[in-house]
């Protein structure tokens, strides 16, 4: 198994890739889905303002905007579930971006790896 | 190889699944993320109102509202790119869906596989 390098980037480069994307979602968001980048696994799927993006690039840890409480999300910051984030991808239209995470335990607050493990329908 | 099942529910089937999320987002919808069911690539984000989830799981093909236009939409209606589901996913606070589908071609309309192969950051 190869050592996961984090993306942490320079302010001035987190700024620079902020200031490309389309906040066109509520609260001046674009919407982030989060990915394991190891097993491909999707997540979760939340929203991230220009704050949350530098955040995230500049620590490495995944930063969102959540659209309930009003204000900036660590995520981990209670759980300790860290997110590290190994790679950022922005969408075609740049309202929306992928973060490749090695997750440091459950991403779903139900106790899940995934918050999509909470219902599954697939073909009798 | 085996053979992949698309899933297709009756008309009441759907409507019973539709009528358990919460369409919380813009024009009264959820957000829906879209997987390639073998590569498990994220493929694209969108938005599902309740008649796109009730089309998309009595068809098996996605459909999606778009925000901008304002309509519902058959993914691939112009390009012939659809994409089939095979499983449908609901996240733990219902206002998510993910789609593990089987793609009948690229997903973004640049010409990409994915909508999130147009720019990728990682680590130098």
């Amino acid at each position: 198994m190869t050592e996961l390098k984090i993306l942490k980037l320079p302010e001035d480069k987190a700024r620079e890739i902020a200031d490309k994307l389309w906040y066109r979602h509520i609260d001046n968001t674009v919407v982030a889905v989060v990915q394991d980048y190891e097993t491909r696994e999707v997540l979760m799927v939340a929203y991230m303002n220009r704050e949350a993006v530098i955040k995230t690039l500049t620590t490495g840890l995944a930063h969102f905007w959540s659209t309930t409480r009003k204000k900036l999300w660590l995520k981990g910051e209670t759980s300790g579930n860290y997110q590290y984030v190994i790679e950022f991808r922005i969408d075609c239209d740049r309202d929306a971006v992928l973060l490749l995470v090695k997750p440091a335990g459950p991403a779903c607050h139900l106790g899940y790896r995934s918050c999509f493990d909470a219902e599954k329908i697939s073909p009798a």
